[in-house]
C-alpha cells in the first residue's frame, strides 16, 4: 500500500510541477511590478534556489524568508499604525482614568495634540503602549485587535488599515511560498499585535510571527488558565533585537530578507553577508503621489546606512515609483 | 489552468484520504502501543478531531500538539542527558581553565564525583550550563552538540543517548503528523542544545523547538554576523514558564499536550482546563526493569501535582510498564 502511495505522490509532483510550471509561464506571478531590474533579480533568485540542477539551488526546509511589516508590507505613515491603535485605545480607556486629562502622553491623545505626544520621545511612546497593552488575558487583547483592525481607518487615505498593505509584496508573498518558502515577519511592531490578522491579510500564521513583546505572566483567572500581560517591555525585536528574535524564533537564518529601514539593516546583514545564495531586499519609499517619500530624514522608518551599504552588499532596493505598478490592493 | 490544478489537487486528496485510511485501518498506528485504554484514548481523540462530522472537529491549523522533552521523549536517568553534555564540555575545556581543579562545581565534574556537583543545587548546575553553553557562535555550539551527540553512551545502557528516544512516542508523534497535526517540542533543555538534532530524531524541525535558553548578542567577528551565547540565563521553559513560552513561539494555545513531571503541570492545565476538546497525557515511568521507575520523590522529573491532578483533569497517564511493547527502537 505504501509503495502505491509513493508512487501516486511522485505521480502527482510531477503533474504538480508541470501544470504550476505551465502556469507560471503562462500567467506573471508578480502582476503589480513593473518589468524592471528589481523585478528581474527576485524571479532570477527564486529560479536559482528552486532549481535542482543549480549550484545554487536550496532544500525546502532551508527556504527561510523574512520580512519586516511596517513600511515593508503596509504603510507606516504619518506614525505605526499600532500607535494609531494605541491611541484609539486610550480614548477608549479614558473614562476609567481621569487622570490622563492632565498627563501627558495621555492629555496629548485625548486632545488630538500630536506635537505633545512627540515631544516625548521614544519613551512617550513605550509607555503609551505598555499602558494600552497590558493587563489583559491574551484573548481579551486579541479580541481588541480583532475588533479594531476590522474598522480602523487611516486619516489620510480613508482606507482600512489592513487594506494599505502593499500589493506588489502580498504577490511576492504568494510566489515565494507557491516556490516553497516559508514566509515569516519580522517586525518593531507588537508580535500580539500581529498575530490576531496577519493570517487573513498575508496569509502568514500566528507561529510565523517575530515581534516586540512586553512581558506576560501565567494565572488562574476566574478558574481558566490565562497568559495575561504586563506593563513592561520584554523584548525589542528591531535593530540588532532581529537577528536575535530569527534565532530563537526560527533557528534558521534566513535566505531572504525585506525591509524598509535602518531597523532592517542588521537583519539584512545577518541575511547576506558572507552566505550565498541569498537576497535582501530594500522597499524604498519615492512616491510622494500614491504613497509617501521618505528616506533618510525621516523620523518614521529612516533609511540611512542600509541605503548606503546597498550597493556593495547586493541588496536590492524597490524604487516604489517605478518598480510597482500599483500601491495598495484594489478596493 | 487554475481550476484544473484546484481539481487535480481535490481528486488527489480524496484518493490520499481513501490510501491512508485504507493503510491506517491495515497498520496499526501505535504498533509499540499494547491494547489498552490509554492507545484507545489517543485513537479516539485523535479520531474526533480529524472528523469533519463530529462536534469535535478541529481545523487542522488549529492542530497543536506540545511535547516536554526529558523523560516524555526520551529518558532523563541518573540527570538530564543535557548535563552529560555539560559536564562532556567542562572535560574538554579544562585544559584551558587550570583554576576549574580547585573550583566546584567544575572540581566534582572533573573528579567525577557527581555528589559534590549536586550539592551546590540548581545554581550550581546553571553556572556549569552557562559557562559550557557561551562564549560560542551559535554555528559552533551547534557543531559542538552535533558532534557530542552523535556519539555520547549513556552509562547505563551503552546507548547512544539519541537512541534512547522512546519508540512509542516516536510513533505518536508520526501518528499526530499523519493526522494534520503540528508537533512542537517544549521543553526546560536548552533550546540550542535541542534544535541541531530534533529533526533527524523526532522529525521535529528548529522551528518547532521551544526551550530554556541563554542569552545572546548580535556581532559582527571576523567580518561575519554572527549570534553569540553570553553566559546568563534569558528564559527557563518549565513550570509556568512553558505556557508563556507557547505563548511567545507559537501564538496559539496546544489542544494537546504530554508531560512527564510537574514541570509540565501548567502546560497540561493552559491546554485542557475549560477547553474541548483537549488532550492532556503524562508518561509515567513505572518500569525499574527496561528504564526507570519513579515519580513522587525523585530528584529529577518529579511527578507529584500532576500525577494527583490526572482523574479530576482527564488526563490520560501513561503506565509505561503495561502500556508499552517496547521502550527504545531496535538498534
Amino acid at each position: 500500500m505504501k509503495s502505491l502511495l509513493l508512487n501516486l505522490n511522485y505521480v502527482y509532483a510531477v503533474l504538480v510541477t508541470l501544470f504550476v510550471t505551465a502556469s507560471l509561464d503562462a500567467a506573471d506571478p508578480l502582476p503589480s511590478w513593473n518589468e524592471t531590474g528589481t523585478k528581474r533579480a527576485i524571479i532570477g533568485f527564486v529560479e536559482r534556489v528552486t532549481d535542482r540542477q543549480s549550484s545554487d539551488y536550496v532544500k525546502p526546509e532551508a527556504r527561510i524568508a523574512t520580512f519586516d511589516n511596517d513600511g515593508t508590507l503596509w504603510s507606516e505613515q504619518p506614525y505605526y499604525f499600532q500607535i494609531a491603535f494605541a491611541f484609539d485605545r486610550v480614548k477608549a480607556m479614558a473614562s476609567k482614568h481621569p487622570e490622563w486629562s492632565k498627563k501627558q502622553p495621555f492629555k496629548g491623545v485625548l486632545e488630538g495634540d500630536l506635537k505633545a505626544v512627540m515631544a516625548g520621545g521614544k519613551e512617550s511612546l513605550l509607555k503609551l503602549i505598555a499602558t494600552t497593552h497590558s493587563g489583559m488575558t491574551s484573548e481579551e487583547f486579541e479580541q481588541e485587535v480583532t475588533d479594531w483592525i476590522s474598522k480602523a481607518k487611516h486619516p489620510k487615505t480613508g482606507r482600512l488599515y489592513k487594506e494599505m498593505v502593499f500589493q506588489p509584496m502580498l504577490e511576492l508573498l504568494t510566489y515565494l511560498r507557491a516556490n516553497g518558502f516559508k514566509t515569516y515577519i519580522v517586525s518593531g511592531g507588537g508580535i500580539e499585535f500581529m498575530r490576531p490578522w496577519t493570517e487573513a491579510v498575508y496569509g502568514i500564521p500566528p507561529e510565523q510571527v517575530v515581534g516586540s513583546r512586553i512581558k506576560t505572566q501565567y494565572e488562574i483567572r476566574d478558574g481558566q488558565p490565562v497568559i495575561v500581560s504586563l506593563p513592561e517591555v520584554n523584548f525589542i525585536d528591531d535593530k540588532e533585537g532581529k537577528p536575535i528574535g530569527i534565532h530563537y524564533h526560527i533557528g534558521r537564518r534566513p535566505i531572504f530578507a525585506a525591509g524598509n529601514s535602518d531597523g532592517d539593516w542588521q537583519m539584512l546583514q545577518y541575511t547576506t553577508i558572507g552566505r550565498s545564495p541569498s537576497f535582501g531586499l530594500i522597499v524604498h519609499h519615492t512616491d510622494a503621489e500614491r504613497e509617501w517619500a521618505y528616506d533618510r530624514n525621516s523620523h518614521i522608518g529612516q533609511l540611512d546606512k542600509a541605503l548606503a551599504d546597498a550597493p556593495q552588499q547586493g541588496w536590492t532596493v524597490i524604487d516604489m515609483k517605478k518598480d510597482w505598478i500599483r500601491i495598495y490592493p484594489e478596493k
